[in-house]
């Protein structure tokens, strides 16, 4: 599918046109231009535009105009850079065509996206089909290679023969986020495959949530220069004294760009600062808008316009080793501006990304490139066989007490757990969950080889009063995860799943209440914007009526097999204490039930 | 001679150390830090050192100290990081371990040269023998591949072949300056290289010296980043809304920090203002130190004190994708601290390099190590036979009239030339210079390929009233230059030239006046820097003597081979006009006679 790359420049006919001697093909007139470089704004600067980079800027009227230059007269108006994506899961509900969009809508015309969801559904070539769906597409896109933190032996780590295949390609600009914990607690499995990403110039994006100090020091070292983790302005400010890129994070997995902007009258220079969405939801998405609404919100939280606009522009460039390309209005960079009417409105009425205006008076005009997901795509969520009750029950192990200790993952908030230990009766040898008080079963099944091998625990605190909740996009992992009050409910969910090829499934008490089928891996829906809204919608409605509290039910499913949100945490394999990446038994030892 | 590369870490001590389960090799304790990533100064750290490189930074007694740490007490001292000389000419009569002493004693850490010098004088093996040179030493070097701008078409345009091997070595980290007007004349001796050096990641220097609107748009949109040619401050600001790094030079051959300073009052931001030096005089460098001085004359001028610490260190490693090696105090980076008393005197009384404490109470405490050049290096120079009078004789080309137009070059400035039309006699079918009205002869002689081609021409302005004067290392080329106002001195100046090997020869009406060898490529002398600098005075003290009104009569003469300052060249082939890079023969023909 790729046939140009995104370094790709036309020199000549480049040249030739900042020379004046070939007429551009689009000509940005009488701009008030923001310079990102300088941090000014300067006004009558007309931007002449070959093939999909900028050729030359000139003042008012300085710019040849050919039979077939189209000119677009921006008195009046301000132009911007398009907006840079920083960090991002693209391998998340929508399929690239569904998402883009709404991504070029407001203004993004680059994103940077990690490909670690893909790696554990079907390896590299997995991979480089989600790669092929980027490309040839109205917006650019780049990514970075899995790095594969993870709480399963089996995923953890990407396997160096395929990181350096990868490494090779030049829309792979980095190894994607590795945990923090991850690294320390296995660096044997990542610190070879750091290695061979800096010697090949590219970058290592870092992720150290919660490390500071010496951890923090410690995980630098190793030659990471991102974290788009910390939350606060005072974790903000030690990464950026570290001299890395601090990535503030407003998406849909966290809002932090409130409590980061006191940031602001702390005096420190900003040119390590970036905005990241890490991941949106769809609804999100199409309500509010992209990397523009994240700007805005920079902006109505006191960040100076010049230095949001950067911050989602030269910013992330010079992070990636990008600017020659991306980031500023300047010769030899791709044609991504945005016009605007007020500096502090961030909505683009004019989009121009690589030199074609997508969006035109606010209207999108361009259509996503539809990618057909390799064949294989459909098979990646494979069971040997349909689930049963009986693969959801927990033996006692031989223990013929009437009740035993065990660990059950508690729910602290809708994502951060801790290792609780309850008392849990026994009946036939089998340890029952107690619905009444809020202490369900969960079962993470490994999803893609067709083995049947899965682990099932106790969860507190999920808040389900009946029913069960399965889906696969379960973090770092293969999985399918689901979480039920009976386990004929979590056989039927899980089946459910299997036969849509990969989803979310809702089962009540007499009937499936609602489902999206993610086709593709497991991951990606097959269906209009609307439709997977409205589904997610009724999706999540229906697991908060049936008693869970949390704001994005499926978000707290997925992340509870993730390897960076403490504590415990569930995979195939057990229970994991991210404390010490050890497998966690379910049932305590006599020492430890005191 | 290279072990070890610029980019190894060893992450394991150093990840340990920063954990604190290994002690720090050394501590600098309790420093005012100047913060370059946030450009903030904060008080109270202690900065914990593993090898080379930086493990931890903490709170005043946040360090660990074992038997062999050494701890120095920065109390009261300000801890900046090391300069980065971002383009200068290495290969310019001073080997590297004659230079370094006195660029490391005033806090300069890692050096980016230019290495145009060498490849006219041995090709490859001379840039590869010259890179050796440069490592292993206690201060860095890095180095850009020669980009052979030039005049000669033999020279012209480094071959692929050699560039890409170059480009293999992580030493060389990018293109060196190649000069605009060459570039566009000769795009495809220029453009695949080009192409090759952004495919490795690399940099391309620029040299867009006089080039404004569409030229300079032009030229950068080939993937060009840096310029160290603007002279005012709108030309660097013309630079930086162009996206690139603008350096600016102060040293031996220009000096542009205070008419640039006005910048200071410009309000734009100065991320991507680099200082240089471009080459510094040997005996400006002993009085007068290097980066240290260059950074002093900055804030005397006006920049802030922080800023132009910056535009020696951070802004130079960013430009060359360096700043997770170099450029900043932080976790990981090259451990090049430098200690002041006072943010405004820069005069470091403390200098670590690599971890290494080479500079104590302003003494240094290192010795470079000697570099033996190669045996070849001694025989770079090669003339077929000692040259006489006769050799510099310039016909009349069969042209009976007593008199003839001629092409001279007319000495402008001490740099700048320009294409003058001069009536000459002629006698018995030769041009007869003048030197009574400072008409001299002057010949440019490929001086490497024992071929004896050479050109003969005239110069104005250069004021010699007798004698010649003849040196190898002339710009952009292989020439032996020399000029005279009499053939038979010049002959015996050139053969002294050539007896050294190479060097620098002043030659009087009746005796030797001045020299100094260059026995290594023509370029390097071999002996102590006091004598070096003596003998340079010398030189150029006779030059002055015997007329010459420039300051540096060398640099004047050295540079009339040169490819990038207008506009009337000499080399081996004839004259060329730098207007259109061709040969421009030296008598005039009837129609241009008008």
């Amino acid at each position: 599918m790729r046939k140009t790359s995104f370094y790709h420049v036309d020199v000549t006919a480049l040249m030739e046109t900042a020379q004046g001697k070939r007429f551009p093909d689009l000509v940005i007139m009488n701009a008030n231009l923001v310079n990102v470089y300088t941090r000014e704004i300067y006004s009558k600067a007309s931007i002449s535009i070959c093939g999909n980079r900028i050729a030359y800027i000139g003042g008012k009227d300085d710019f040849k105009e050919g039979p077939r230059t189209r000119v677009i007269d921006a008195t009046g108006k301000i132009a911007i850079p398009g907006f840079i994506e920083g960090h991002t899961h693209l391998a998340w509900l929508l399929p690239f065509h569904t998402f883009l969009p709404y991504a070029a809508r407001g203004g993004t015309t680059t994103i940077i996206t990690e490909t670690m969801e893909m790696y554990p559904m079907g390896g590299r070539a997995a991979v480089e089909d989600f790669l092929d769906s980027l490309h040839h597409q109205p917006i650019k896109c780049l990514a970075t290679a899995p790095a594969m933190g993870a709480i399963s032996e089996e995923i953890l780590g990407i396997p160096l023969k395929d990181l350096e295949i990868m490494l090779q390609r030049d829309d792979i600009i980095g190894l994607g986020e590795s945990y923090w914990q991850n690294v320390f607690q296995n660096p044997h499995r990542f610190l070879p495959g750091f290695d061979r990403t800096l010697k090949m110039g590219k970058t290592l994006e870092g992720h150290s949530a919660g490390a500071t100090g010496r951890k923090l020091a410690a995980y630098l070292c190793l030659g990471i220069s991102s974290c788009h983790e910390p939350i606060t302005a005072e974790q903000v400010v030690e990464r950026l004294r570290c001299g890395i890129h601090a990535m503030v994070r407003e998406g849909g997995i966290r809002s932090d760009l409130e409590a980061i902007s006191k940031i602001v009258k702390m005096g420190v220079d900003l040119r390590y600062l970036c905005l990241v969405s890490d991941g949106i939801e769809p609804k999100a998405l199409k309500q509010d808008g992209y990397l523009e609404a994240i700007v805005q919100k920079a902006i109505d939280v006191g960040f100076d316009p010049l230095d949001a606009i950067r911050m989602a522009t030269l910013n992330v460039a010079e992070h990636f080793h990008l600017a020659g390309h991306i980031g500023g209005i300047a010769p030899g960079r791709y044609a991504d501006i945005l016009l605007l009417d007020d500096l502090r409105k961030i909505r683009p009425e004019t989009v121009i990304s690589s030199g074609k205006c997508i969006v035109e008076k606010g209207t999108l005009e361009i259509k996503p490139r539809i990618h057909a997901f390799s064949p294989a795509s459909l098979n990646s969520v494979k069971l040997a066989r349909p689930m049963t009750a009986d693969d959801f029950t927990i033996p006692a192990h031989g223990d013929h007490e009437p009740s035993l200790m065990v660990r059950v993952i508690e729910m602290v908030t809708d994502l951060v757990t801790k290792e609780s230990h309850i008392s849990l009766h026994t009946q036939n040898g089998q340890l029952i969950h107690d619905p009444d008080s809020d202490i369900l079963k969960i079962s993470a099944i490994e999803g893609t080889q067709n083995q049947m091998r899965h682990f099932n625990g106790f969860i507190a605190g999920f808040g389900l009063k009946e029913g069960a909740f399965a889906s696969t996009g379960a973090w770092d992992s293969a999985n399918i995860i689901v979480i039920g009050t009976d386990a004929r409910l979590m056989a039927l969910a899980v089946n459910r799943v299997q036969e849509l090829g990969g989803g979310i499934v809702v089962w009540g008490q007499r009937e499936k209440l609602a489902e999206l089928a993610l086709p593709h891996y497991g991951l990606f829906a097959d269906e209009p914007m609307d439709r997977i809204i409205a589904k997610l919608d009724r999706i999540i409605g229906m697991v908060q009526k049936l008693g869970c509290p949390f704001p994005n039910p499926l978000l707290s499913l997925r992340a509870l097999t993730g390897s960076a949100i403490p504590y415990l945490r569930i995979c195939e394999n057990g229970l994991v204490n991210l404390k010490d990446g050890a497998i966690a038994p379910l049932i305590l030892k006599e020492r430890e039930r005191s």
